[in-house]
């Protein structure tokens, strides 16, 4: 039986093998209608996010994984193509620096979580470090236990202190990662991001699968959910984004903040 | 006579009033046409943006400043619409923190200069340290040229290490001011925007023109020249901002890196 909520309740067992990455169903019968929906969720992201930083009080996290090809750099550029780059900062966390690993794994994405009025962009995170470690065995089980525990810990505080979390993972199957990474390889313009590093890390795809399975199971809790988002399909993903991000804002509440009193008597000279 | 040109060629002395707010020759006879070429624009800066990334060679820093309702905000929001958000860092400088107080101007700044393939965008910037600072008397004349002198030093070094500045200062009149203010006064949704400390700085019009004026005069270099842009109109502001970006990242023949080789040959498992 496939997962028809793409959120995953907290104390699941995650099994992904459960979960559709081919589900179009949120697309509907006519794709031209769905481009069109698209469009206009830019545009309600838009007003959505002016609203966010008009007010001031709220922030937003938005932390971005998924294996190679899955589309976390694609997802960025069409989900938030409309919102103004003033409010939304992106950060991509790469292998970390010596200076960045003399220091704990969450010192770097602290410095990165968004202020009031913000939406920040985590592209990979500090999810990696229970992943792409464990998958290689850099760190071993229990210190994996202690890091989930830890990130719900800091989870948990960014989210006391005024903070939403929406933790998405783009979920792509085996398949479409071939034939995606194959398109890389023959289309011209896109040949200079294949990268034979790549396939060194698709030959672990089943580590890998196992590890966001551990992690998404024991950190998507209350106060942090993870979300599964079906991406064999770009149009299907980026629908399932966008939807659940405007979801998300509409429940924060927002209202403009009020002008100061007596503002239409004040004369400008 | 007033200039034709945007630029100021460095050694110039500076006098606004001879620069043209209320230019709008850019946008020709048909306004349409002129929104068209604004779109056709945000598609070409998207595709350089782009390529700039994509070769992670060039830096691109641009200095944003203006008067308040000058459209700091709108002209980021305008001409960036259509750029990746992963690509483009804005920074809004405010009243600096006591943490940056008891450190240089420039060191604040200084964190935010963009990486190997960046665009960062200083919405406010260190000029507002020989800006509010001269106008309010907190640091004296000499002072300030002393500053002039570090901040064309710190930018010198910047354009030495790989980074192309781009520096704006957003032309409007005093009476546009005064339109817009009005217009922010009196429109419900723009209300909580009114501040009466906007009417504070505005009755310093005139210092702060000739700080303006001594500023740039001072620190328009041939590395890094200031750029005169007429504002009092948007669509104006806008295409001149677009045309003018296009135009710098065009200059610095970018090319997509090279893929790894025999790519067509390699096999995806």
């Amino acid at each position: 039986m496939k997962h028809t909520d793409i959120r995953i309740s907290p104390g699941t067992r995650v099994r992904l093998p459960d979960w559709d990455a081919d589900d179009r169903s949120i697309i509907g019968k006519k794709k031209n209608d769905a481009h069109e929906r698209l469009d206009e969720y830019r545009v309600r992201l838009e007003t959505l996010q002016e609203l966010l930083y008009a007010e001031g009080r709220n922030k937003l996290l938005v932390v971005l994984q998924a294996m190679d090809t899955a589309g976390k750099d694609s997802t960025i550029r069409h989900v938030f193509q409309q919102v103004d780059p003033l409010g939304v900062k992106v950060t991509s966390f790469k292998a970390p620096t010596h200076y960045e690993l003399a220091r704990d794994y969450l010192w770097r994405v602290h410095h990165h979580v968004p202020g009031k009025g913000e939406i920040a962009i985590f592209n990979r995170s500090h999810y990696e470090d229970v992943l792409i470690t464990r998958v290689n065995g850099w760190i071993d089980g229990a210190e994996c236990k202690r890091r989930y525990r830890q990130i719900n810990d800091f989870e948990k505080m960014l989210v006391e202190t005024g903070t939403t979390i929406l933790k998405l993972y783009l979920h792509i199957s085996r398949d479409e990662q071939k034939k995606r990474l194959e398109a890389r390889r023959d289309t011209p313009e896109k040949q200079w991001k294949f990268l034979p590093s790549d396939l060194e890390v698709r030959a672990q795809w089943d580590d890998y699968m196992q590890a966001y399975e551990a992690a998404m199971s024991a950190t998507s809790t209350a106060h942090a959910p993870w979300h599964v988002i079906p991406a064999n399909s770009k149009l299907a993903r980026n629908l399932t984004v966008s939807g659940l991000l405007i979801e998300t804002l509409e429940k924060l509440d927002m209202r403009y903040p009020p002008p100061v009193a007596g503002v239409t008597d004040i004369e400008v000279i």
